[in-house]
């Protein structure tokens, strides 16, 4: 089986053409796939199939097997597979995903996808939806005790809920410990992932993830969505500024006319491999 | 440039034909293709070369760019790939390696190897050369206290020291906690491999690997001849055995005659791929 190894922000998943014939237990192939010591190692497995509604129809499986709704890193990768390998000839698409129909848009060089803008939504600003137990919205710059010393969260749901702190000199902090006993403080009903920034200036921001359940990752496109609109929000950037991650960098607009937030960054084609089909 | 992905016992490594013309900057490209979110993700990098004095010669690179000396598990899977790729017809092959000639027994099912044998050499049970700061040799369960608790230590090297410990009931220590402390403890001037093991029979020792700089590891092939030898120095296994370790099992005899260690083994071949000739 063919498969294309690609990586968004260092997000990296195994990707497959579904228009062919597919083993039926997607998840066990995933699992299988995704091991990084006994298997090809990913993130996780993406399906590109055809979908009766969009251009194309996406689904994720986690590196455990389990069906995931969406990744944004990911999706850019999925507009780089279906142009680059000639499934489509069109630099709009639309995208079938379990969290709704996404909109790509590509930006080819030498006739291949260098970037890919995606539209992730409006965000959510409103408290109880976010959600995060308190009464006015929106949370801007609430003052959170953490171990004697106090942190100004921002809070901002992308489908997913985010408290973003702004710190200067973010490197002296330990980031994992503070990232942690925020994730789990009794004011996120459902726990929340935690952004770190570092603003460089009004266009460049320099952040750091701390995913619920994950721990620290390379990027996060929802968190780096949340983080633009916190720093909007407190009058910190512009609608449209440069998020650098630790797996790359990633430009994020929150545009003004339809409350939108657009997501560009690159993806890559790390290789080309064939699985055995008997293992 | 053509690549294959093998694994032995969980140490996966990316192997490619140095027939072929490769890059000058080895340690560079083991870097980029080891990368686990950026790259092809590996231990490293297996070169497979012609040699002046053996059947063939094997390079190793670890993930970081240096060169390692040699890996029984790797070795392995070098016996694999010649033999499958028909780079040989012979199942007896020396391999020139930088920690001298090892010499392979390929085992084949099918026309394809499936298990290789290794000759990793004598034990060094010399306390000085092992070296372990104590004046008799050989050290056959000597006392060896860390925080309160006395483990019973027995020291073998395979060219690297190892303290090997018999413990029932072993994951019920915190193996992370107590690895550390001997690897570090006054005993060892340079330090040591510890190697845990619970004994299931005569002919089965389950065992779970503390690699020195490294911390728990999925198999260890030193390690897992160290333990054999302790077992029989211990009077807890034959001179043949199965050592079952979180990566796999390995099958290793101590031969009486000639004093030395054959490690048996698997060897898969987990996928082939083409890494991109300009990045």
């Amino acid at each position: 089986m063919r498969f294309t190894k690609m990586q968004g922000a260092g997000n990296d998943y195994i990707y497959l053409n579904g228009f062919e014939k597919l083993p039926a237990d997607l998840g066990s192939l995933a699992r299988q796939m995704s091991d990084r010591h006994f298997g090809i190692g990913s993130d996780g497995l993406v399906i590109i199939m055809p979908s009766d509604s969009c251009d194309f129809r996406m689904r994720m499986f986690n590196s455990d097997g389990s069906e995931a709704e969406m990744c944004g890193n990911a999706s850019r990768c999925v507009g780089k597979y279906v142009y680059d390998k000639g499934l489509t000839t069109k630099k709009e698409l639309t995208l079938e995903t379990l969290a709704g129909v996404k909109h790509l848009t590509l930006h080819t060089q030498n006739g291949t996808v260098e970037q890919v803008t995606v539209d992730m939504g409006e965000p959510i600003l409103s408290a109880p939806e976010i959600p995060v137990n308190l009464s006015d919205s929106p949370v801007i710059a609430h003052p959170l005790e953490v171990e004697g010393e106090t942190f100004a969260i921002t809070c901002v749901s992308m489908g997913n809920p985010h408290a973003v702190i702004f710190l200067d000199g973010m490197d002296r902090y330990d980031l994992h410990h503070i990232g942690s006993l925020i994730e789990h403080h009794e004011l996120f009903p459902r726990r929340t992932n935690v952004e770190f920034v570092e603003v460089q200036s009004p266009q460049d921001l320099r952040m750091r993830v701390w995913e619920r359940g994950a721990g620290e990752t390379l990027a996060c496109g929802t968190g780096a969505c949340a983080t633009l609109v916190a720093a909007v929000l407190n009058g910190r950037s512009d609608r449209r500024a440069t998020l650098h991650l630790l797996g790359g960098d990633l430009s994020i607009e929150w545009r003004e006319q339809n409350n939108r937030i657009y997501m560009t960054g690159g993806a890559v084609t790390v290789f080309e491999g064939e699985w055995p089909d008997v293992k």
